[in-house]
């Protein structure tokens, strides 16, 4: 597969600024560019690299296209031209429809030829997948769970019953939808299990991450909006909301009941805590617990209990990393008072 | 399945205020509950949609009895007697005795009639399962593990060899239970591998959340008490010993060799060093982060290397909230006292 | 198997306080030592347990020699002796050569006759492994993925398409590796993924633990070196480099394209920025944050977006616990001051 870089330019709306009939074959980093690659610049860190490049072509912003060596595709997001020039170039792994034979289906699953269950696939009673679903290799389906239009479930992915999962959805390895939440009741002699007896409902062209684990509902359904990007190793609650194009980091935790809105960044290793509501336009740094409702759009950051806006926030930071100075400052101080009281 | 309102009273022991012959037979949240449906309250934030409830009955303490619109069951502790009757409306799924045929069961594995293989079962030789145990699709259970009675791996978990577990224990997908340790000794050519020649005890009526793991012993065994219950995501290390009846939130990590109490709660993403102890009837609020022994029951909460009485520490972390404040109010004051001692 | 202390002795550099004669044939704790153990002091919160153990033979170092009541085996390094002795009374289960018959491999993939390819197993085309490797149950390898000599995967291994791991390796159960990395464009309708069209690079020895992931490269290769060591639940994000012999404790996320040098030990829980560049022997402790390069070695804790010298965070962390009460002092010395002020 080839692209020339005036068709790139013509079908991606960006500005060419160079030789229209020269292809690209591959994407590549500004580093380790060749001939034949189209390569990228969208992080101003990497600016050093431009100049040394072999690509045939960078994707750039008007900013940076004089310092470019190779021809220049000009666009306003570059970033989000690569995204779609490198898709073109590295289209998915095609399917190969079919049932292996070493997979199990049940009698009255629903099938369509279009689809590929991988070796070990198991899809079960009641399951319904849409045209050109991939089940992948020793992935289970659980009972009347539903797979959307072209989703893809890699390997060793476990879906469990009642489950519904949009069209154009990615769910990686080890991924686990629709698990119990964790419903306890304590009793004099111990806990007693509460049936989670909701299920999970995802929208369409989520991405979800390797080994990120998303809870049924305890009673109502745990809800992920359409468009909704989770990262790896996330946790997520029974009867989370999170709405639809909220991209979220990995090693992040929503505990139950809490709603997060749409269109929000959760930045990684955030710790978001139950039954509170986040609204729309929300951004956290990486590492932010949040303890109270959000209500306003803007950016966030801070430390359990103590959320704050980003700006206070990263103040507070840096006061942190001075407090034995301060504590040692205020020592000296109470000292200073003390003479000038005993003086007076 | 259906109950009257009457039978549930007399079976779990609440106190009803309506008609005994009222049947119903689901349960619901009190906004979306509807003429068959019993609803619980049992948290206050909940309180504001008891008036609007559609629900037959409702399972709530006396305090919220006479706002409720429909039949009440009341109870001293409404949320587990509502576990007890979502249990008898939503039983778990019936087995299926019988091991499918693309399932793979050594010849000396132990493996009564009344259990459950889903297809891609693995049963390593000299494992021994209970009755009625349910070994869930592509799960495995490893050499001479042992599983008891009425004990239920869901799909894709993995059991490695010798472990223990016991009765009426569910273990959800992903997790992964006697991995090794992370045992490697430091040598000047790199690291040499420890090998980790423990098991895993796990004892009844223990609930083990999806993608946790929980490493086998490095010499002696890595043990879970009876009816302790552990959410998604969390990491036991080996040689932890974790005491009957407590609950552990997701995401929380307990490192080699640390011991702790029976009926603990602790709070999700806490971390929790290792080769220390904490007693019984210890909570810690999420996020706390131990680096030394606790000796006195009670709740704690901090940040790691500085756990504190959970009052003390909320005081704290309004004060980091109040860093920047305090740091600009003490430079303030240095200059004050700098002016006061020039003048005098 | 058992060995005598004279033979250890000799084969691994101790010196032998005792019967060279005695045969010890299994490893044991101090506490729980009898007649046949061997077992070994290395770590002085345990050397109360020297005076009472029952062991044959103790690994220890000459300062805990004369306390020793059974035979010694004195060391510089005894946990690396213990290592040593461990694997040869311990060694690894011996592979049954074969392709199990419910394992699925597909016509193109190289599998040497020594290799075990447990049930469930699934090889995907163009697949490369090396002598003696060992695929555990329902584990998947997927398209022209390699493996060296000797690697062992354990059950329930993702290892997705153009993978290259070296030899001697060890991957745990629930380990997905070469999973996409986390792409996404931000355009007004929503998120558009970016391809991962990198690989992933694991070196020789190298063992990584239970639900840890590794992403693949955006474009080029994630790249993890020789011996180094991943504990459970790591998250290791696309384009990350990790140095020789380094090693990570579990819940550690390291962000995309960031940097961590050779001989590094990373404390649990650490959460890395990405985009950064950590250096040679560098040391975390447990929980560290990291927001910007570390550029010198040594040991550094902190809180996220303030990674210090160790010395002076240990500092910072107690005076967090005195926050409280600064603040305090902070407003009475005002007062004085105001006082003070008012009285000359």
């Amino acid at each position: 597969m080839s692209l020339a870089l005036g068709d790139i330019a013509a079908r991606f709306g960006c500005e060419l600024r160079g030789d229209p009939d020269v292809e690209v074959s591959h994407v590549a980093t500004l580093t380790n560019a060749n001939g034949g690659s189209v390569s990228f610049l969208a992080n101003a860190a990497y600016r050093d690299q431009l100049a040394e490049t072999r690509a045939a072509a960078v994707i750039l912003g008007s900013d940076d296209v004089d310092a470019c060596p190779a021809a220049a595709l000009i666009a306003e997001n570059p970033y989000a031209i690569y995204a779609h020039v490198a898709t073109e170039l590295h289209p998915p792994h095609s399917l190969v429809a079919g049932v292996h034979s070493t997979a199990s289906v049940a009698a009255d699953a629903q099938i369509p030829d279009s689809c590929e269950v991988a070796p070990g696939g198991v899809i079960e009673s009641g399951a319904v997948l849409g045209e050109r679903v991939y089940v992948g290799p020793n992935t289970f389906v659980g009972r009347d769970s539903h797979l959307g239009d072209d989703t893809r479930l890699m390997g060793n992915v476990s879906v469990y019953h009642g489950v519904l999962i949009g069209a154009r959805c990615i769910i990686h390895s080890g991924a686990v939808i629709g698990a119990d939440g964790f419903g306890i009741a304590q009793e004099s002699t111990g806990w007693t299990k509460v049936p989670q007896v909701g299920g999970v409902e995802i929208g369409d062209d989520v991405e979800i991450g390797a080994n990120t684990t998303v809870d049924r509902g305890a009673i109502d359904d745990t809800v992920i909006g359409n468009g909704a990007k989770l990262d790896n190793q996330i946790q997520i609650a029974h009867n989370v909301t999170i709405g639809e194009h909220t991209a979220m980091a990995a090693l992040t935790g929503v505990s139950g009941s809490s709603s997060i809105g749409a269109r929000c960044l959760i930045g990684g290793a955030s710790i978001i805590a139950g039954h509170l509501s986040i609204c729309d336009n929300v951004m956290l740094a990486a590492g932010t617990g949040v303890a109270s409702a959000i209500s306003q759009p803007g950016a966030y950051g801070g430390f359990p209990a103590n959320v704050e806006e980003i700006g206070r926030w990263r103040k507070n930071v840096i006061r942190y990393g001075q407090l034995d100075e301060m504590a040692r400052r205020l020592r000296k101080l109470e000292k200073q008072l003390a003479k000038l009281a005993d003086d007076s």
